[in-house]
């Protein structure tokens, strides 16, 4: 392609209202422009990072054995009453209606329309297992769409709907995507993690995120440092400490510490680390036959904190969790939050495993001012249910059993799920099983947000002059800029010449014939992120050679004019050309 | 592909609501499926078929230095109120509300979206010219959707715009698009005709439409049999005969004609050809400063029919067009209207061209139950006002005065338009000239309906058995079918063996490895319209060789199983492998 009769749309200034790296930098590099709220314009130069990506992502695909099909983006209402999510599904299902004044929706999702499909279509066990997908634009009408194309209204998704005659196919397939998610993404020269997004409990690795790590994630993931597992830090499991309790070796004190509070406060006041203290939590109780819900206190380590979603899973807690006021806590015990401790309390006590491992700690006194030292469990306080109540931190140890966990922040940008039958028994999607009786199918789903990775992508590869795109999904792998072509033949000519040999061998070419400054083509061309530069100027002529820059280089080099080809398919991942 | 794993969806019996050719076979075929009234799921095999067109399309477009880009399919009203035509556009506009109560719509068209776009990136004439296409997907809430993916409500469009400084560059852009839909349907195999869409009264050549040949067409095109003149038969322009008008020989006679009330019954009864006759047809006229609207005649030959879009742009005539009623015909004229002529007539009288050409003709005497015959225009009549008031018919002079006029039905698949400033204006969309003067930009519009091409080729090509696809675009070129391959390992062999010589040699091939009857596969192949058939069988094996089929081929032949690439590779259109 030649700059000078392409869209190249950089801006210099960062646009107010782009909050993360990749919006600012799609939006300056000329990739996306804003329409409305959450609806985005691909430029020229973004529609080909855009398509690229598509590319990998439909070849994999296809080499797993899936089927691609194409859904309308418009649904009929009655298939999401049949599953239930007419009702079910909140604001961010864009309903509309048709000239007649019947209900439809733009498809967020599809599960729907897939099921009504193959209910149709396939009759036999013979025909399982089936796998279906589609690249397709859907609609999410997010109550606060920002972040560019990361959290967009309309964007383009990836996905796809198996169908088994048991779990065992279903699993099977399963692992098929798995390993095809990372195929893709390995492809798509992203640092991403598989996370299992399920806590384990039920049903095994029924569901796994596929996260690209960078700074600005809006998830943190923990991950082992020896092994394969990771997992949402929301759902990662928090082992107690290895080993025994310590054995006793205070006596338990009553000390008076007027004013202290916090845990910090109480650490500070009495020269202890927050990991040698608990904290108690007083939230709601389930509320019993009566319909009266009690209190329940949750014992944590000073230094760990609360997990939401663990704690209100469990029983006797009521869902959300619902902390009690303070004057609910005086009530029932006779003090303020600050001084709560779970020796002699007066409501059920859940302690976390890792607080449950602790021996001579500080907790309140449950009396205003008050605090114990030297508590000890069952010596002083009974300890009737532990469970596992707290986020994991950096250094536990890995659930798995092998290693310790890091955490770290990230996109999310697949998706794979057992679905089980939700769809297909509500649906009643059936196959006949070789002794010709009915059966509900197993169902999988398979996500991937292919316009968000090309911002995850910006949100790991980007310095401060702008993009660095993999080699795979760059706009253009090559970026021949010519010095002063318009007042230099020689160097016009040479640079066609260039652009030419490199598009014949195979590579995506952007010659900057533009009639700009030198550092204006620079700029942009780093801006747009263009993985290999070649410079064409009459002193380099002079000497037969070309300037090349990689985009993580540092340094420039000169290499001989006629090596440009051999070099570029020695420093381009495209050695096998 | 390998039958086996893929979703082959036939069906024997043709479903009952598709009423044309192509929305049955397509259905049978098993490549699209209804989800509701108007939107279409494309199964596998009819998404290749689409995404073959589309890119062909792609390619030609790129070729002719047009970009791509993509814009989102829900559009905020704002636009649209700018341009006037979120008021003007009636049903078919798919208007939505998002969760905070905006208005936007599923966009049946981008003109707003895009002069948006381009009023903000484009600042200099040095930018222009430029063209931008997307392929996307549209929505179109028709009344009342049929045909299949013909008239879908929601279908993919290949929409292009092109901006000018002035109507000079316009144009050229205009010829190059022009060219390049000659390309593209030259690539499809499609037997298509470039149409003036326009009168041609304002503006020259402003709008081509490009249709696809077929008998089911809903259009009616005229073109020449000597020359590249082509118009949808409303808007092609009728001549008069050639030569003078004759002189006349009879004399004016009034004959009783009791009971003859139309052109048919008037010509048996006399014994003329209807062409020897008038008819006089009686529309309401423009209202007058007055408020009151008077009767104007249309007079036409008698074997010709009204064009209702060229009578009611005429001066004098009200639009829409009106006939008078019987009573408002008998109070003005006093007689029936199956008795009226020009004679004596009390209104304005407007004659078509060819019937001011005729000489001796026969009319109504506006008199019940009497015509006259021997009638000649200024003998008998005045001959106050000559126009163009008819549709063509097969064997008229062509308007470019290069043969005559054929009439073929054709579908609507492409359409050129230039836009001039209709959208430029209303939204400000302006660049600086070299002088640095303001200047609203020339546009120009370019569709192509991606999905209705599938059916149109399908409408074009198909017999008694199926689909009969242009190599570019079957779903797969190479059908390889093997005979009781559960059987025989010999076939089953040698079956795996062809499919993947052909697939290197770049072919798309479909090995029907299913174990189904021959007669079923066989259906199945020439059904879906897969150019080319290779048969493995045992006894062709015996013999060292397989039996090859094209799927127009009235008879099959044995070749030499080593023959088989550089074979296809002869029949194919792809010579240049």
């Amino acid at each position: 392609m030649r700059a000078s009769r392409y869209l190249i749309a950089t801006l210099k200034e960062t646009p107010a209202d782009a909050e993360i790296i990749s919006h600012q930098l799609m939006l300056r590099a000329g990739m996306i422009r804003k329409l409305a709220a959450g609806l985005y314009t691909w430029l020229p130069l973004g529609l080909r990072t855009l398509r690229k990506v598509e590319r990998i992502v439909r070849e994999e695909m296809d080499k797993s054995g899936a089927q691609e099909v194409l859904m309308p983006a418009v649904q009929p209402a009655e298939l999401w009453q049949e599953s239930g999510r007419w009702t079910q599904y909140g604001g961010e299902l864009l309903r509309l209606n048709d000239r007649h004044g019947r209900d439809f929706c733009f498809g967020p999702t599809h599960e729907e329309v897939i099921t009504d499909l193959i209910r149709n279509e396939l009759k036999s066990y013979k025909e399982l297992p089936a796998n279906f997908y589609q690249i397709q634009t859907k609609f999410r009408d997010e109550r606060r769409p920002r972040f560019g194309v990361m959290r967009a209204r309309e964007f383009i998704m990836k996905d796809a709907y198996s169908f088994h005659l048991d779990a065992e196919s279903l699993d099977e397939t399963y692992q098929v995507m798995h390993r095809t998610y990372c195929n893709i993404f390995d492809r798509l020269g992203l640092d991403y993690r598989p996370v299992q997004a399920d806590s384990g409990a039920i049903g095994g690795n029924a569901s796994h995120e596929f996260h690209v790590l960078a700074a600005s994630g809006e998830d943190a993931i923990a991950f082992s440092t020896e092994s394969d597992y990771a997992a949402n830090i929301e759902k990662a499991e928090a082992l107690a400490p290895a080993g025994e309790r310590p054995a006793p070796t205070e006596p338990l004190r009553e000390v008076a510490t007027p004013e202290q509070k916090t845990i910090g406060d109480i650490s500070d006041f009495l020269g202890v680390a927050p990991r040698r203290t608990v904290k108690t939590l007083v939230v709601r109780g389930e509320a019993g036959t009566d319909g009266e819900a009690g209190l329940v206190a949750l014992v944590l380590r000073g230094d760990h904190t609360l997990n939401t979603i663990k704690a209100e899973k469990l029983p006797g807690v009521a869902e959300p969790l619902t902390l009690a006021t303070d004057e609910e806590i005086r009530n029932a015990i006779g003090c303020a939050p600050g001084s709560l401790g779970p020796v002699n309390l007066p409501v059920p006590v859940i302690v976390d495993r890792s607080a449950a491992h602790l021996a001579d700690f500080i907790c309140g006194a449950n009396r205003d001012g008050y605090h114990l030292t030297g508590v000890n469990w069952e010596r002083d306080v009974p300890l009737a249910r532990v469970e596992d109540l707290r986020n994991v931190v950096e250094g536990d140890p890995s659930p798995d059993g092998k290693g310790t966990l890091e955490i770290r922040r990230g996109i999310e940008v697949g998706h794979i799920f057992k679905l089980g039958k939700k769809y297909s028994e509500a649906m009643n999607a059936t196959v006949l099983d070789e002794h010709g009786k009915s059966v509900v199918m197993e169902m999988g789903c398979y996500g991937i947000g292919v316009s968000r990775i090309v911002a995850a992508s910006i949100e790991q590869n980007h310095d401060d002059r702008g993009i660095i795109w993999p080699d795979a999904i760059a706009p253009f792998e090559v970026a021949i800029v010519t010095l002063n072509a318009h007042k230099s033949a020689a160097v016009a000519e040479a640079g066609e010449k260039l652009y030419e040999q490199l598009r014949q061998a195979g590579f995506d070419v952007l010659l900057d014939d533009r009639n700009e400054r030198p550092g204006v083509k620079f700029a942009d061309m780093e801006l747009i992120g263009i993985p290999h530069r070649l410079v064409v100027s009459d002193r380099g002529l002079a000497a037969g050679t070309l300037e090349y820059k990689g985009r993580r280089d540092t340094d420039k080099q000169d290499i001989p004019l006629e090596d440009a080809l051999s070099f570029l398919i020695k420093v381009s991942p495209r050695k096998g050309l």
